[in-house]
């Protein structure tokens, strides 16, 4: 589940979990309206400040904010590099 | 009354108390036109900062800012997440 | 004259004074048209903040800004919760 | 000299020296075009921050900023509450 | 790999890899349309701030921010210089 | 050359230097389209900040923004106020 | 190549070297087109701030930011006095 990136400082890399495909009524939402997922799992984490370790680690399951983070693609997957502190909680 | 979600650092999640659905003299209020409740029960909190701990506690009633935090839905229900210093006071 | 509320870090609740309802003059000003107190009384203080305790205690009266504060209701009664920063005086 | 009020923190309180009412050619100034005064008198000081003891003492004639502080009426004159960082100099 | 110039503080050096000049799809892309690269390779690097030692290292692939940073030209050739915040991650 | 006037923290009085009345070419500039000095005399100086005692001293020959400063009048004379950062060298 | 000037707290004195007079192709620029110049040499360091010793010195070659420091004249010769954090790197 590791990603060999190695984000610097308080930086994490997320994997956003799949957005839904249907709402609950069952209608087909079409990919532009589809909204972005909030929740992710953590793939990657930086060594923290000095004396700010990181709380989350690798495998957490996190809701972050929905315009959190910047998109980078990796070994042609995206994915979300965030600082922590844009992370809400583990969950 | 806890939950299972662990807050990022000075972050808490509080489940609102119910809008009152009646105003003083009776009248019905439909739902757009409630306000929205700025009281709460704390049903999870963070570890705090380094050297800052937390001052609420899961079950505390408080008080926080009507535009106060990010509503969550976590096991189908709402919450919303602030930092602690959005809380106004313990009731 | 202290109540039970408990604000979180550096807050206080403050009564504010009651307006006077007649100018120098003897004018009756009717109530839309009342300055708001900028003079009330300490009546909760929170625990303030790490190496910085309050300096205001219960009971204190005191001079604050005309727009410091959020107003709060509690048992029927309103009152304001500010920072202690946004408080003048002592007198 | 000294006034009953307390400052809070790093504020003190300041009355203001009376501006002249004629200029130098010896035209009467009414009320309204008068320049407020900048040299005023230290009445009440308070305690300062944490480590940060305040210069002024009651008693002190200063100079401030034509702008700085916050008029309060206390029995029945007016006075300039403001931060110490709002005097330049002791004259 | 190294270049001769010393970054002032936390400021690191970067030659930008070239970005691609075809699209998946094969389609030539005229040199005003390509995108920016947003990774490169750390070629200098500064000593850091007090108590701040710096974590990339000469040799480092990074992923940046699209518009992080100066150009410089240094012997012929264009770089960039910025703060080693604005370095996301080391790939 | 010392000035009796104690500016608070890091703040120094500065005798600004008369501005040259004739431009290189000898043309008379009147008085409005005077360029404002930028050097003057250091006349006197605060007891800086804790753990930061000013740099300059009275007598010293300083080159400062044209912007910086406060005017002040004192027994009849202009002086500037300004914090010591305003000041870019001494001459 | 030092200069009696002697800046306050963490800024420097660069004597910017002078811009290129023809392009590489060989037009003559007039002087308003041409590109002020990015490079200088250092002529004159403060004495840092508390516990920020700085890192460039006397006779060092750097790279500064377009539109860093404010242009000063002294002894006839217009030098530029800057922030050592205006200083990209030593060349």
């Amino acid at each position: 589940m590791a990603l060999s990136i190695k984000p610097i400082g308080d930086r994490v890399v997320v994997e956003a979990a799949p957005a839904e495909e249907k709402t609950a009524s069952g209608i087909y939402i079409p990919d532009t309206a589809k909204e972005k997922p909030q929740r992710g799992t953590i793939v990657a984490v930086g060594a923290g400040k000095t004396d700010e370790p990181l709380t989350v680690k690798v495998g957490d399951q996190v809701l972050y904010g929905k315009y959190a983070g910047t998109e980078i693609t990796y070994e042609g997957k995206e994915y979300l590099i965030m600082k922590e502190s844009d992370i809400y909680a583990i969950v």
